[in-house]
């Protein structure tokens, strides 16, 4: 973890091939879910994404064949440290430079992340306990269901936070204001309620240990689309690896309401 | 106007006929922008919105050839009041129903409108001079460049609203906990600094008469697709006429944002 880089720094670390989760990475700038598929499913995935804006806020949408864009200064192809490359659906690959991978064709969403709001989680002295303990967070595939889009459907992913019982209206209230980036829980408490039978193995990232008196409290998840490429079984559709995220050069505070 | 009718009543009503703009019309439900196009653009004007989230906060897309969803149990070919038909990007004809230039691939948008936070304006103590004055909302294009997506670009559309000086404050807090329907102002004070030359000539809607102390304030508007319409010449387009709104479903508090 390096809090205090700079993103292009961060990217060119990536770049070099360096594998890591990027939760407490370059306090203060925006992290992004990565999915990218060719043009014509495009509308399709676009139109799953404004019909869930919850799991999947948009911040950008790059050209067909963009590898940069507003947000970054840098290649979507090599910036990430880790990507999974999906054929059909089913996983194939999972790499740190997906060049070989690209054609002109292909759409790269750029989707809001979690991870954006744990800084302010810090600083209204809520703990988050998967970076204190320097693991992924843990995701877990939901029995809700997104509204579909055409051929795009599939399950909501969720992150999950341990809190202190105590300050869960806290870290409701810190990030009910940062709508593109999840917002406020989709759920505080019985995992259950969301078809989730284990916390102990999460469907993505790693399995984080609860303090005494914590709470899980879930969150909508940028991995959502993942899930819909699984069942949806495009022919080819590139992401990142849960919890191994794009660092854009945006700041946190564009995308926190002040109302 | 008709302030306390259901949303379901007063589209039956213009279905049948009546032609009027629809500021203050069923209080506490949210109004809609339409523009609808045929499904082989609609990939670059959804795109052309999420670049541009200020003035074309997608409410909903209808599935190509839908003609209701689930904001609105009617049809949107039929249930506004009065409608713009724009061929090659002129506009064709001006009308109360639209059925006979639908086709099954057009694709239909509906937009945030300010209308939805006039409500909670004037509960907050902001007088809404053109409701009062019982005419539409006077709109302008700016001198402000919309991010283009593909083929659509075109200039920020505003609507103005005579704001009392000392209640600007107010109109501002008021309406940015709002974003889906425009959120806070994008200019506050001189029109010049829009591009705007005479408040007294708006593009579209009425001339309001501001009173003794008001500041003319502006927010990004739902007609902005329609100027890219003009500017990037599609076929086809369909879209209400300016301030002639669709009445949805939805309520307004759906659209309000609590942080």
């Amino acid at each position: 973890m390096s809090s205090t880089e700079k993103p292009a720094h961060a990217r060119a670390r990536f770049r070099d091939g360096l594998v890591t989760p990027t939760a407490g990475w370059c306090d203060g700038y925006t992290q992004a879910n990565l999915i990218t598929v060719p043009r014509d499913l495009a509308w399709d995935f676009l139109l799953f994404a404004q019909r869930n804006p919850q799991p999947c806020p948009v911040l950008d949408v790059l050209d067909a064949g963009a590898v940069a864009g507003p947000l970054l200064d840098g290649d979507v192809r090599t910036d990430i440290p880790l990507y999974r490359v999906y054929l059909d659906g089913e996983l194939a690959a999972e790499t740190t430079d997906v060049r070989e991978w690209w054609r002109d064709d292909l759409v790269s969403f750029l989707i809001g992340c979690s991870f954006t709001f744990e800084r302010a989680l810090g600083a209204a002295g809520v703990p988050v306990r998967h970076v204190e303990q320097g693991v992924n967070v843990p995701m877990y595939r939901t029995s809700r269901r997104c509204r579909s889009a055409g051929a795009v459907s599939g399950p909501l992913v969720v992150s999950m936070r341990p809190v202190p019982a105590a300050l869960v209206d806290t870290a409701v209230a810190v990030t009910a204001a940062y709508p593109a980036v999840h917002g406020a829980p989709v759920h505080v408490g019985d995992p259950s309620e969301l078809g989730i039978t284990d916390l102990d193995t999460p469907d993505y990232g790693d399995a984080v240990r609860p303090e005494p008196g914590d709470v899980p409290v879930f969150w909508a998840c940028g991995v959502t689309p993942q899930a819909a490429v699984v069942e949806s079984r495009p022919p080819l559709a590139i992401a990142h690896a849960p919890g191994h995220m794009l660092i854009t050069d945006a700041r946190d505070e564009d995308y926190r309401l002040t109302v």
